[in-house]
């Protein structure tokens, strides 16, 4: 089925992808890791990347500072509905850097059983996925002059790490920020072929928090047995966190966790997730979650607590016998349905403090905190979207859940007032947060051709 | 009493303290910590620091290549008994680097609230503990033109790192080493004026443990909830090593375990040791050991099992929301009495690997193994060494037990058939494995005179 007005700006994608993958590459090439303040240069410096492209493509853009990373927003009218498109530059951070095959930051195109990827940090997560709608965009301009939408263009550089400029910038630039709907790229297809529309988003909790114990680090030959040791009262916290059923042990933890609808579940089910698979591919065979659970609630839809991090005592080559002063981890709650953040945080605390052993304290460190999302699909955006997508892909789009916590989302609708569409083009084996990072080239290629679809439906409206 | 053998020695130890601070603090400077390979030629600079010291003062002293580092040994013939000395020229890391208020191998006199002290890496543990034998020697040989005894300077660098190369240098050199009665000096004061002679000795068994999960490094709003997480196991792990009563669950961890024999129990309760004082010192006030212990009991005759060391996930600023593929921990035990630390390391790792879920898996790298000690003090020696320090100290010298762990006293039994004496002048305070390590002036200054009592006294054997 041809349509004169998106099929040349397909061509027009399918051929410039060199140059689209130049530029990619280019921004790749500046480690904007935004949770180490060792890098708050280079996140400035993608920030100027990006205002300065999408000046060259048009647009009246602008790098906004924060008390943090820099925001970018850029504008350009258009005929149709006014769409906002999300995206975030910075990355995460490269440890452990000797389990990567190249520098992370020295990005390139690489030949893989699976086809062509485009390889380092941040190329999925998220540089790769906001680029695919930049050129959508460019490829617009270039064969009509303008684009089908008016568009705002809003990137931030602390997605990362919290967020924590987000909400008071969205507060502060409300009325330039709120359009008719908003675009989020930062997800993934289910499975290679399903392109999807994220419907249900899990909320995020980070604690860090440190045990303290003697006052300094002892020789465990003079004090070992009658000094109380913090990392031995840290593993007991930790272990005490799960039961033997998986079911996790904080008062109040699941209150506001919702049963999936009837509906959603069946949904699901259709999509023929393949749980031996997905954690078969990381070296994995048997569920870990609450043992009544499916693999696919695990990670889209029941609650988790996780220990992202744990240090103490010696940790070089060799043998130490101290016995430290200090223990200390970094513990995420994913959360779901109505989970409140805050209350969840103040139990968990609490029933910390409440194990400790006479000559311990804990002091806490909060990394941000958000609640679930869940989207409302009446806005006729979403069926003009999933109609775009299914004519991309070879099979039709679907709706999903995610066990990731794009608050993004959620803040959208509760400080804007208006409803965000999640369409991303990772794929699960993409490696982000890891050692080796990468982006498929069909996905940015494909995403980019998406986007353009999406914008000549959505335009429509 | 005046001796007019033994005085005038001491007139010259006191004549010469500058000099013999201005040496220690030479051998200060190198930075000779064995256990991490990165020091080897500092470890080998001390040896040849320490062979050219005792040949200055007219040793015939060589350095002797191991497998790891050199052990340095010097022979002096003299009429009397035929005695050797051991100590260690190798010392303890020294991070946290940032908790240091000096450069640790930048050594100095400093004046405390205390009196005067050597402040820097391995002042008291062993280097400054080791030249008080130096230098009594040094003060004999310029007063008499000879030493009083035979004596053979034994110096280990590997004793921070478990001693692999020292039985069997031992027993390729048995006739060489083999004396009438060793003299070791790594120990300390009971307090800060009863010298001590260790008559029972912890062993020590460590244990590096590594548990694998996933493949990779995962992202926990991907997998987190259905993937398993090796922190968490090994959370586990280490919170199960003790009951709620402070006992260790090892099957069979307590056999061989002793109570302690009434006699000894009454020596040592005579001592009045303070354990409101000796924890609070640290910032401590409850001893953490099995509930039904004293605190005395607990750092002397009885077996710990301390986590030395804990490392996994993301451990930098900020936060990284990372399922982490591995964690890692470094464990030590303590060990009394007829403990067996084979069957111990037999039992810990079966006890580990039956906890384990599936999808995870235990490594393991041992590091270094002794038994506990109990010396014989039926040779003259003992009683002819305690006369002595009690006439240099302001309280008479006593048998006690010692919570660290010094194999080497065990394995002069074993290997050589020779009774070995402990003697030391370490303080509690003295800060050694921790930031900050310093040997009281007075430690140094009177350990010297009173090595050189005890030569007089066994001189005459």
């Amino acid at each position: 089925m041809t349509n004169p007005i998106v099929d040349p700006v397909l061509a027009r994608i399918d051929a410039d992808m060199d140059g689209a993958v130049d530029r990619l590459l280019d921004l790749l090439r500046i480690p904007s890791i935004s949770t180490d303040p060792a890098y708050k240069a280079e996140c400035d410096r993608a920030a100027d990347w990006l205002v300065s492209d999408l000046q060259s493509l048009g647009f009246e853009a602008s790098k906004r500072a924060t008390p943090g990373h820099p925001m970018v927003v850029g504008h350009m009218d258009g005929d149709g509905p006014h769409v906002l498109f999300y995206g975030h530059y910075d990355v995460q951070p490269v440890d452990p850097l000797g389990l990567w095959d190249r520098d992370p930051f020295d990005p390139a195109l690489e030949d893989t059983a699976n086809g062509r990827v485009i390889r380092g940090r941040g190329s999925s997560d998220d540089k790769g996925q906001l680029m695919t709608f930049v050129e959508a965009c460019r490829a617009w301009k270039a064969v009509h002059g303008a684009l089908p939408c008016r568009i705002t263009i809003f990137f931030e550089g602390e997605e990362e790490s919290g967020s924590p400029s987000l909400v008071p910038f969205m507060q502060d630039n409300a009325k330039e920020l709120t359009a008719d709907i908003a675009l989020i790229c930062d997800t993934g297809l289910f499975g290679d072929k399903t392109p999807t529309i994220i419907t249900q988003l899990r909320g995020l909790l980070g604690e860090e928090l440190t045990i303290k114990g003697p006052s300094k680090d002892l020789h465990s030959g003079m004090y070992g047995g009658a000094a109380m040791n913090p990392i031995r009262v840290l593993s007991r916290v930790l272990a005490s966190l799960h039961d033997h059923t998986g079911r996790i042990t904080i008062p109040g933890f699941y209150d506001g966790v919702p049963e999936l609808p009837g509906q959603v579940k069946g949904q699901w089910d259709a999509l023929g997730f393949d749980a031996a698979n997905f954690l078969g591919e990381v070296g994995l065979s048997e569920p870990a979650g609450e043992q009544d659970r499916t693999a696919l609630e695990m990670i889209w839809s029941r609650p988790t607590c996780e220990i992202n991090g744990i240090w103490g005592g010696y940790t070089g080559d060799g043998f130490k016998t101290v016995l430290p002063a200090e223990a200390h981890a970094k513990i995420s709650f994913r959360l779901v349905g109505d989970q409140d953040p805050d209350a969840i945080r103040a139990n968990f605390r609490k029933m910390v403090e409440d194990m400790l052993p006479p000559d311990c304290e804990a002091s806490w460190e909060g990394h941000g905190n958000s609640a679930a999302s869940q989207m409302s699909i009446d806005h006729p955006a979403f069926e003009a979207a999933r109609a775009a997508l299914s004519q991309e892909w070879p099979q039709p789009a679907a709706y999903v859940g995610c066990g990731g916590s794009i608050p993004i989302a959620g803040h959208f609708r509760e400080v804007l007032g208006m409803d965000a569409m999640l369409i991303g083009f990772g794929k699960d084996d993409d490696q982000i947060h890891s050692p080796n990072e990468k982006y498929d080239l069909s996905s940015f290629h494909k995403g980019t051709r998406s986007w353009a679809r999406v914008l000549a439906e959505v335009s429509q409206l």
